[in-house]
């Protein structure tokens, strides 16, 4: 209990684990052999201060600039915004993207405490009225997810890159590939028909 | 990506905590000032080695045995075995017990392939062959949990401890202190009833 408090208490400080998972991760790291533990401490001391985060768009990195930012075939004219690097390593795995990325770190929750200064909105500010003549921004895709919080972070991103002369995408909806009707939302349904596409 | 491979793949060994989980948890505590990370990295290297299991009991402790076994004025003739240390911890807060424990670290269960060898059940064996004669166990409470595994685990224990003059316990079954009557299950509602103490 006592000894054990210092390991559940930083274990508990993680997202989404509470005390009682965090208790029972630190008796699990104690029942493996010593190095299991040792090894996530060293991953955690190796990534912290070498990982961070991209100067410009805010993916990860190890340099000021993340290896897409640095990577002079992408199109710097074209910026997909999206909430999560978990959604942009899902496009980059797509192989359809070749432009480049602004990272959010979330969407907008305001029940969550979440208004546009938790969010790199800032920055993506910065970057607009920053920019090289050279690789001028000419169209953006606001590539937030598909509910509450995500529409609500495109429609209040919207309103702020209208003030600039940069055209403004977002992806499209529909039934998913290999998905079956049957099993599809009423309101995917819905889209899909009413911006259905000539065969 | 590959800059945070280590962490994740080390995070991602966790139990209940997947890829994307890990991914999650990773991106969190980079987002989190560097000290963050620092002091959990730290947690686990300072309770590995230093925290590990009572040599008779299997309980959390620091030195070759844990507090309780080594605290005089407990009760060592009567043994309260349990699946978990936060079982143990649950006990303990009820202040209703003042014997000593057996820690299984886990029930019996085929089907994640867990058998009497990976649980503690050699240690207990082990622990009433080579008793002290001042220190006889005498009673053995089977405090599993109430469900199909600790329900086996405790049957499989009686086998085992029945080869000695030891009297078998379990813990009483029945309605909760200020549980509803209505949102009680059948079970417990029927052991209750069955198990009815004169009043």
């Amino acid at each position: 209990m006592k000894d054990l408090e210092a390991l559940v208490h930083e274990l508990g400080k993680l997202p989404s684990i509470g005390e009682k998972t965090a208790l029972r991760l630190a008796l699990h790291i104690l029942r493996q052999p010593e190095e299991y533990g040792k090894r996530i401490a060293a991953a955690l001391n190796d990534t912290i201060g070498r990982v961070h985060f991209c100067d410009t768009c805010q993916n990860l990195a190890t340099a000021s600039l993340c290896s897409i930012c640095n990577n002079p075939s992408r199109d710097a004219s074209l910026v997909c915004v999206v909430e999560d690097i978990a959604d942009l390593q899902a496009i980059e795995r797509s192989n359809s993207f070749n432009g480049r990325y602004h990272v959010l770190h979330g969407a907008l929750s305001p029940i969550d405490g979440i208004g546009p200064n938790e969010l790199k909105i800032g920055e993506l500010k910065k970057r607009l009225e920053t920019q090289d003549p050279e690789e001028q921004v000419h169209e953006i895709i606001l590539a937030t997810n598909s509910n509450v919080n995500g529409d609500a972070t495109a429609v209040y991103l919207s309103q702020i890159i209208r003030a600039y002369p940069i055209k403004l995408t977002k992806l499209a909806s529909g039934i998913p590939v290999g998905g079956h009707l049957e099993f599809t939302d009423q309101q995917t349904l819905a889209q899909a028909i009413n911006r259905r596409l000539e065969f």
